[in-house]
This record gives structure tokens, C-alpha cells and sequence, in this order.
């Protein structure tokens, strides 16, 4: 067995993550999009990270994974009571690492240190890796311009019709050093996109100069699941996006946002005839039980991806020894 | 009945502000000691003044009084979860403050304005105003050189000799327009020390710039009520400060450190016997319960204090008409 990448966003993705983590610890570096990141009140706040982070620790909500379980908003309920700004802020215990990042960032260590420094506190022995430590900004195009996307989450509440995305910064950014030491690990064994929003949660990630290049060039292969599932978004806007880009609404649709960079895509068991499509895109489908209710789905989806990932290798050598 | 300014640090000079407060409503001003602020984690502690707004806003804990009630600690679980510093910090509630004040100030607005602000969104009629919005640090100087007054007090818990004090920037403090204007008001029947510790409550408010003349200048009596009682200080570290200042440990001692400045001294039924030393001196005296521990007994004090400067008044419009 080698090492594993998997490329994460939000609550679906950490899923993911988790039941790799589960099977594989310390061979598991997770690369989380960092696009979503935004400074309020002079906190640093990193939602993607987070969410991951929680959930490797064990310690996230069932109920709402992007925050610790039992979370309380007594600060929150203090800052308004003083005429503080009325736009809703994480809970209590989120703040602590919004806060730890932003006096971390003022003293110049990078987010990648930051992250990893609280990985070895909470005890996840596997790398969670931000993208990279220089700033991506998502925006999202609407007929009134162009929001930040925690502007179009939270404030707008997704309402706009999305006319386009932008990546600000990406493009200049650089990949950090544990991101390419993970990508470039000789026993890489499988790379996992996750299911997760393919606009604003992997596409920043996949814009970061040269990361395209890099997982091109890999010697594992590439494999995503699906975000869409029975022409659903599992859960957040992906499906809404996606009929407001002129796309249609279906996994097939969501495995060509991943066009030549994946070599396999696995579809839920309800969107059965969407297999052909995708096959004729000359990327392999397995057909599997997406949705992570329980942490054994996790596990169990965790495994099938991998599973998927050693026969498509395994595939490509035979291939490779006929041809 | 005209306006009152009273001076205040911690807890007992936030109670007898309360007091005045609940007698005197908008006609109060508070100036509140802000040498022993303090900034950690990019946050703005204020510790005085914040003491301060709970308590007249009714939201303080009765048990402690400088944060509000049923406080709680889910940040600071979660910080040093995270591998933050394990230096101990205040509840959830209170970071609120802390986190508006260091926006606001990196905004540049002004410590008067922000507190001003909290006291209109907390229900506070009375104006709660630091001493300055320049800032003024009081330092403890020790055998082992001088440290700020937060540091001794937290971090070496009170514990090492006080061999004197040093009130950093109090010099060149200005005295904000809304103090001047408190103390300049035509209509101001009295000023009132709190019972606060002289050296590091009371003292950095006199220290700034002008302060004292402003006092000696006024056209109402000043009185201040002790901060000593039985030959304790009722609450801290007042007594130990004075026994290694090489002062004697007595409500008269107390009253010496206002020598000039003040027109009487409040000492407790428990001190009568210092009554006749003060006396001496040419501060008049009044004996009053001054241990405040219910409401009521807050009320009862300031009442005291009120009817104490307004009998001094009196006195001396009579010592005028006989000269």
C-alpha cells in the first residue's frame, strides 16, 4: 500500500477524507481549497480547512460538519449586544482557530504551518495541506457583479443567478512544498477528488499555476466521485450552478468539469445510465453507493474509491505490457 | 441636583459607580483607568473599563464581577486544544468586547467612541469614559526589574515585591475632550475616588497630563471613599502593595495617597480610631458602612458620598461667608 491525496471542500469531501483517513492515517494528505477563506473582525477564517480538520479529529457536529459538535455562540450573542456588525459569525469554538490563524499570520508563519501545527494538537496523523499558502479568492459572477463567494453564501444566500467564476490569484499562486512532496511521492498510490462543489470547491484548487500540470504528469491515477447524485447536489448549490452555467444536471456533467484530468469517475447507484456517457469520454465509471450517512459509509466508499483506483492502474499496466 | 464624576477601576469602583449610577442615572460620568489594558492575540483587553459596562449594565457576575455572568470557556478550550497559548484568558462573553475594540482601534476610532458605543447598545445612560485614548501602561517594578501590571498580576500572580510603580506615556496622555468636558461642567456637584487600589486603579488616572490641576481646579469637592478596611484591602492586593511600599497598612495611609487632592476620605465604621489622623491632615472624614455587598448597600454608599460632599460644599460656602 502507498500513499494517498485527496483533494477536499467542504462536508462531502471531509467525508471522504475521513473514511480514507480511517483506512490509510498517516499515508492521507488532503489538500482543502482555500479559495473560501476571508478575514472578518480580524480573524482568519478558513472554512474549508476547518471542516476537514474537524472531522479528521472526530470531534465535528453530525448535524452541521463544518463546526465542532456542541457548538455555542455566547461571543457571537455578546458582540451584537454591544452594536457589533449583525452578519452571522462561527461559534464560540470555531473562533479559536479563525483567531490562532490570524495572529499566526501576522507573525508571518504560513497557513500551511499553521494547519499543520494544529493537525499534530487535534492527533490527525494525516497532512491536511492548504491549497497553497498564498491568497485565492473565489468570486462569483452575477448580473450585479462579481461577490466574494462567502458574500454570495452567506449574505446573498446563493440567491443570484451564477453567471461565472473567478479565481483570483490562482493563476499566481504557487503550490506549496508539502503539496508537491505529496504529489510527487514515489509510492503515490491514488489521487481522490472528492464530492464536492466542482465550482467552488476543486476548480480553485485545480487553477493554482502548474497543479493541473502536476497531477497530469502523475504516475497514480486520478479518481473523482461524484457530487451530483439523481440530478442532485448532495448537498450545498452544486446542482443550482450548474443549471445556471447552461450545463445539464447530472453526474454525467459533473465528471466533464473533470475532463482529461480524471481517469475514472464513480457514479451513485441511481444514476446507473449515466455510466455510458462518461465511459464515452474515455473516462471509467464504477457504479457505487455514494452517500455517507454513517462513518462505515465513509470507510466502505473510502475503500470502493480505492479499490477503483488499483484496477484502473492495474488496467493501464496490462494495457501498457499489450501495447 | 447637578452631574458627578466618579473615578474608577475594578470591581469595587465599579460598584460604587453602580451606586451612583442608580442614583443619578445619565448624570453620571465614570473615568476609567485604562493603564493595565493589555493586547494578546490581536485582541484589545480593557479590563477596567469592561468591568465597568457589565456592572452598570447589570449584566456583571456576581461572583466575578470583571466578566459578565454564566460565563463560559469554549474558545479557550478549543485555543489550547489547537496548541495556543495556555496563558489564561477571559470567557466567551467577554472576548466580544476585546475583538470589537481591536477592529474599531485598527479603524482608528478612538477607545472614548467605541466605549461610548457599548454603553448606548448596553442600555448604559451614564457615560463610561477611559481616562485617555492615548495609551498609558502601568508598570510594577520588582527585584527583578519592572513588568506590566497584567503580567504581575496574572502571570506572577501578585507574588514578587513592589518596589514602586511607573505610569508609561501617562505624562504625555492628553485628557480626552469628554473627560474635560465631565470635569469642566458647570453644573458638577462632586468627584469620587471609587475604593480601588490607589497605586494601579486610581493612581494612572491622576498621572495623566494635567489631570491633577483639573481636580484642584474644580468647583466641586472630591472625596474618595477607602479602599482599606480593618487594615485590609477589601478586595486585591492594596494592602500588600502598601506594606512593601514601606507605607504603614491603614485607611489613613490610604487617604495620604490623595493628600492635596482630595476635600474628605470615607473610611469604615471598622476604622474610626483613623479618623482623628486624617483629620489632621485637613481632609475631612466621614464614617460609613462601606463594604458594599448587596445593591442596596452600593445605593447606601453613594448616597453617603453625596450627602458627604454636599455637607463639605456647604461648609465651605460658610467658611466663605465668615471670611
Amino acid at each position: 500500500m502507498g500513499t494517498v491525496v485527496t483533494l477536499s471542500g467542504q462536508v462531502g469531501g471531509a467525508k471522504l477524507a475521513d473514511g480514507l483517513y480511517r483506512l490509510r492515517g498517516a499515508d492521507l494528505a488532503v489538500i482543502v481549497n482555500t479559495g473560501d477563506d476571508f478575514e472578518h473582525l480580524g480573524l482568519a477564517f478558513s472554512p474549508d480547512v476547518d471542516t476537514v480538520l474537524y472531522t479528521l479529529a472526530g470531534i465535528a457536529s453530525r448535524e452541521a460538519g463544518w463546526q465542532p459538535a456542541d457548538e455555542t455562540q455566547a461571543l457571537y450573542g455578546m458582540l451584537t449586544a454591544l452594536g457589533g456588525p449583525d452578519r452571522p459569525m462561527l461559534g464560540d469554538k470555531s473562533l479559536a482557530a479563525c483567531l490562532l490563524r490570524a495572529e499566526g499570520r501576522r507573525d508571518d508563519r504560513s497557513l500551511t504551518d499553521l494547519t499543520l501545527q494544529f493537525c499534530r494538537n487535534l492527533g490527525i496523523a494525516a497532512r491536511v495541506l492548504p491549497m497553497s499558502n498564498d491568497q485565492v479568492r473565489t468570486y462569483v459572477d452575477t448580473a450585479d457583479g462579481a461577490v466574494t463567494f462567502p458574500e454570495y453564501f452567506n449574505a446573498l444566500a446563493c440567491e443570484p443567478e451564477v453567471k461565472g467564476f473567478q479565481y483570483v490569484g490562482a493563476e499566481d499562486a504557487r503550490v506549496s512544498d508539502e503539496v508537491l512532496d505529496a504529489l510527487h511521492a514515489n509510492d503515490l498510490e491514488a489521487v481522490v477528488i472528492g464530492p464536492a462543489n466542482p465550482y467552488h470547491s476543486i476548480r480553485p484548487i485545480l487553477e493554482i499555476g502548474g497543479m493541473k500540470q502536476l497531477l497530469r504528469k502523475r504516475g497514480a491515477p486520478v479518481v473523482a466521485v461524484t457530487p451530483i447524485v439523481g440530478a442532485k447536489a448532495l448537498t450545498g448549490s452544486a446542482g443550482k450552478m450548474m443549471r445556471e452555467l447552461g450545463r445539464e444536471v447530472s453526474a454525467r456533467s459533473a465528471a466533464m468539469e473533470y475532463y482529461k484530468l480524471i481517469d475514472g469517475f464513480v457514479i451513485d447507484a441511481v444514476d446507473e445510465d449515466q455510466a455510458d456517457g462518461i465511459l464515452a469520454s474515455g473516462i471509467e465509471v464504477l457504479i457505487a453507493q455514494t452517500v455517507m450517512r454513517t462513518a462505515d459509509d465513509r470507510v466502505a466508499l473510502a475503500q470502493t474509491v480505492l479499490d477503483f483506483a488499483r484496477a484502473i492502474r492495474e488496467h493501464k499496466v496490462r494495457e501498457g505490457e499489450s501495447a
